[in-house]
């Protein structure tokens, strides 16, 4: 049974991995599963055959059989529950490390997508500076709290699971600015899973379209 | 087994219903389980007790036997998935109903948390006009998008789900804006939520506890 995802058929962020076909890639890296991708412009995101799969008209979706999904976290759940390696079996802890899901969807990502909004949309207003240090602040407030929940460990929950590969990749979109290296548990946090082979491979992957339509 | 759930002492929407508490009342109304609240103070929530439940310092939590959660969205995903009433049977709808919890909290609501930030944090600021302007641009362009996917159809994907739960709470936060309204389908879409049993019986019972607080 193919599965099919989409990603940019130009990324916007040059190969770095920080488009949300990473996180699918990764998810079925770690369990194991081949895939194949479709890449998609930003003008046929908006057109009828894509808003099918996708009434927002984003990146990525997900194709198997006679199922289509959207939303890197319904995917990557979806895959989770149906391939063994990133939830655990044990009930609770099951529940928990799905919590971690949308703990890294709605509480930490927010604001860190709203710094990237600040960076494209606002860079010209009179506002800019003093709108990022706001929106920096309250990163720094949410950064604080997930390192002390931390602490020394080794994942959030036990295993590394979903809820750990969501919480990095929502991390990893903090590279540039400075602020995770602040909080050196979590620096450490994200480089352990960065260094996962299933996180390489999706990442070679995800690099080998940009280099190919750099180079076309 | 008892549920207990956290919720503000003080509600800072004066009983609108707009605190995530709200969504697990609503969830564990619609699947006919009983459950205790404990109310916390805004002091309370940034203690260790607390913290030990959200790491973030947030309501709602969920407590049950051994298990301890967080996050809305993982307490309505883990009371659909233990009770029947807010998950399709069929697998594939399963995991579109899921896909759309994601796509309510991920897609949707961001930017209209954020046009309460702006209102919240922003209102004495030199940019807050623009700054409203161009949230309130995001919003209409998400709520177009959801009003085309609803159309005439009752609810999202099928029957009513944890998608339509979700997604019809982020949506109630703009009802005092007027921006709703613009979307004929997405306000009749609401009030068909709205007028369900276990939405008006989770209603009244955190509206109760703004009325104790606010007579005591």
């Amino acid at each position: 049974m193919t599965i099919t995802i989409t990603a940019f058929e130009t990324s916007p962020d040059r190969g770095r991995g920080l488009a949300r076909d990473m996180r699918i890639r990764w998810a079925l890296e770690e369990v194991g599963q081949p895939y194949e991708v479709r890449l998609v412009s930003f003008k046929a995101m908006k057109e009828p055959a894509h808003l099918a799969l996708n009434p927002f008209g984003q990146i990525p979706t997900y194709e198997e059989a006679d199922l289509a999904l959207f939303e890197s976290g319904g995917i990557v759940l979806h895959i989770a529950e149906n391939h063994p390696g990133l939830l655990p079996a044990d009930a609770n802890a099951r529940a928990r490390a799905i919590t971690w899901m949308f703990a890294a969807l709605s509480t930490v990502e927010p604001p860190i997508v709203d710094r990237s909004t600040v960076q494209l949309l606002e860079r010209g207003e009179t506002w800019y500076d003093e709108r990022l240090a706001m929106v920096d602040s309250r990163i720094r407030t949410r950064l604080g709290e997930l390192s002390r929940h931390l602490g020394d460990a080794e994942w959030l929950d036990g295993a590394f699971s979903a809820g750990d590969l969501m919480m990095v990749h929502a991390l990893l979109r903090l590279k540039s600015s400075g602020i995770l290296e602040e909080y050196p548990n979590l620096s450490a946090y994200t480089a352990r899973a960065e260094a996962r082979p299933a996180y390489q491979r999706a990442f070679a992957a995800q690099l080998a379209v940009f280099a190919a339509a750099s180079s076309g």
